[in-house]
């Protein structure tokens, strides 16, 4: 692995002030209680855990992930799955869709590199076409048998087939084919987890499980066992996980916490994550009624939203949640900031990220600070090992 | 410098249909037609070009435009300007404040660095502290001299003083210093750029002209000559390029165009540019009323829109502008297309992103296709040097 550049390198055991902006910085203390409060929450439901990897991208954190007792990770890309391999991720889901010749045989050669290993791929499927082509690839390279979920769409209206029968005869497809096992179902409702109130939330979860137990009932009765449903996130998880029929979480943002999902309203049984990931941004402008700071589209996503302030000059990061500074799109490169009280030139701006995915895509690295961000050390840098992995 | 990963080395002189997905491509024909426009454009308003690196982040393109022409190049990050230095761009221009200790020594060290090699560093100020800073951090280094524009805020709302007399002040006190040069105006209007009406734009730059002329006055009846007023984008910049007042254009865009861009009402004295950057994406999954693309935010930006739709299904790439297909947001790694006549799966999507200076920054590598995107070769795989540079 390429060493560390020396400016990141000489940080650890720095100040959190000597972090050079914007950089994007784990809070690791209030990461490490979102750890275990997802741990506790999946051996309370006696659900397994398989945390979604596209959100952090890092080998090191899927590897803490699985110390904390999850079964291994998500994927979105046979290239982030390489990358994880790599790095000693043996257990990789990857819950998307994939047609092309090329990424195919890709994905044969990881299959038997990880089963060599004692580890495992498998992969989401929608499409006989999808189906024959893995097979193929599998085939073709003498490699080791995939695990296969069918995907169903339970709301999402993107990828997965809409009915028991198209999933069956996926199911029956993937069945005949000795080089796959069908492994059960696939069923993510991503839009259900930014839906803002709770009882919204819950009453759509309501309804994918609902389809699901008809798909499942339809695909048994011809005799295929459907043995595990996966699927979830942070923000509904509570309900596919005490649903009795989904046996496996997908959640990721749980470790991070962003804007978009502290805007939901809580759901009592949801454990109370803490938001870990911050950008750091320094002022660098001042006018009369605002002033500028150096961080922009380019250092955190806005798909979700634009990022809220969390401390103000001079306060406490942790005890201050929610700054009265407003933050307002200023491009690419910059953060226009007002408030009541602006900050001086200089001052550090620690920003929530509105969705935590695409902005740690954005970053080779990860700061991770031990004490809080007001007075923390620089305790380790961790590597986006899967950043712009997107074949 | 890194050699290129093998699966990009081998592409070269590949068809285009060897581009795995998703890809940023560059269709070269239409990007060498947008550089000659614009060097054209340039002489005949008799104006200097100092395109934005920001927009391509690419050594390779910034020594292009440069041989067109253009004096040097604009970025927003001394990072950026560190990383082209090393790959030889040698006038560079950070068109934004800088006020942390640590980048002002950086800066001190960069301009020493390019003078040695017969180059320039210039670098925008919009307060007093940065001045004083820059000073000292030059003085401590016993740097090269460094040309300084003053940032003035024509309309943009974010950076610059807002004041002749302000402005006077921070030119009086560049002058005072002798290890800086007081080159004249940074005049910047972001807002004017994507104005979708001629008229609107034209009418925001002739007040953002004579807000210039006004503060021109002032700084030169203190006896403090003027020597260059720089700024203007691809949006605007017809309007300051016929001012007679701006002297330079900052222009990036124009490279490769975008989809905002072209949404803007076109003036008629704006060359024809051509958009010449592209998301190749494949069809992964297919639905009855939809089909979903292997591209997401992850691949472009959306802070600009979501990307339009190149070309459809066997068309031709170049000939059918803005197909029929719609393409709705599926996450960070899915598009949604919509349409009349959907395509199968694993066929080719182009798409043309919605704003392309931050969809570079998502990209590690810009592919540049000869011959058109239906039919063409891959010619050279271009890095996207500065991706991530964010401090």
């Amino acid at each position: 692995m390429k060493p560390l550049p020396d400016a990141l390198q000489k940080l650890v055991g720095e100040s959190v002030d000597a972090i050079d902006t914007p950089a994007l910085v784990i809070d690791l203390d209030a990461m490490e209680r979102n750890l275990t409060r997802m741990a506790d929450f999946a051996k309370k439901h006696n659900v397994r855990l398989r945390p979604h990897a596209k959100m952090h991208k890092s080998a090191a954190l899927a590897q803490l992930q699985v110390q904390a007792g999850a079964v291994g990770v998500c994927v979105q890309k046979i290239s982030e799955a390489e990358i994880l391999a790599k790095l000693g991720v043996l257990n990789i889901y990857v819950s998307n869709e994939i047609v092309s010749l090329s990424k195919l045989e890709r994905a044969a050669l990881l299959a038997s590199g990880l089963a060599e290993r004692g580890g495992k791929l498998s992969m989401a499927v929608d499409s006989l076409e999808g189906i024959d082509g893995l097979a193929a690839a599998l085939e073709d390279a003498l490699a080791a048998c995939v695990d296969v979920y069918v995907e169903i769409d339970v709301g999402q209206g993107r990828c997965g087939v809409t009915t028991p029968t198209a999933a069956l005869t996926l199911a029956q497809h993937v069945h005949q084919h000795d080089v796959l096992r069908f492994a059960g179902l696939q069923a993510y409702h991503g839009k259900a987890q930014h839906l803002r109130s709770a009882a919204a939330r819950r009453d759509a979860i309501e309804r994918a499980v609902e389809q699901v137990v008809r798909v499942r009932e339809v695909i048994e009765a011809a005799g295929i066992p459907v043995d595990l449903v996966t699927g979830a996130g942070t923000g509904s998880m509570v309900h596919e996980a005490a649903s009795g029929v989904y046996g496996e979480l997908q959640a990721g943002s749980y470790l991070f916490m962003d804007a978009d999902y502290a805007a939901n309203e809580r759901d009592p049984a949801q454990p109370a994550f803490e938001h870990a990931l911050f950008v750091k941004a320094q002022v660098m402008s001042k006018s009369a009624d605002h002033v500028v700071c150096d961080a922009g589209h380019k250092s955190h996503a806005i798909d979700s939203g634009l990022p809220k302030v969390h401390v103000l000059a001079g306060g406490d990061a942790v005890a201050q949640t929610f700054g009265a500074l407003e933050f307002a799109s200023g491009g690419d490169e910059h953060g226009i900031l007002r408030g009541a009280r602006l900050p001086p030139l200089g001052e550090a701006i620690w920003l929530i990220p509105g969705h935590c995915d695409p902005t740690v895509n954005l970053h080779d690295y990860l700061i991770g600070v031990r004490g809080g961000l007001a007075k923390g050390v620089v305790e380790r840098i961790i590597r986006v090992d899967t950043r712009g992995a997107l074949t």
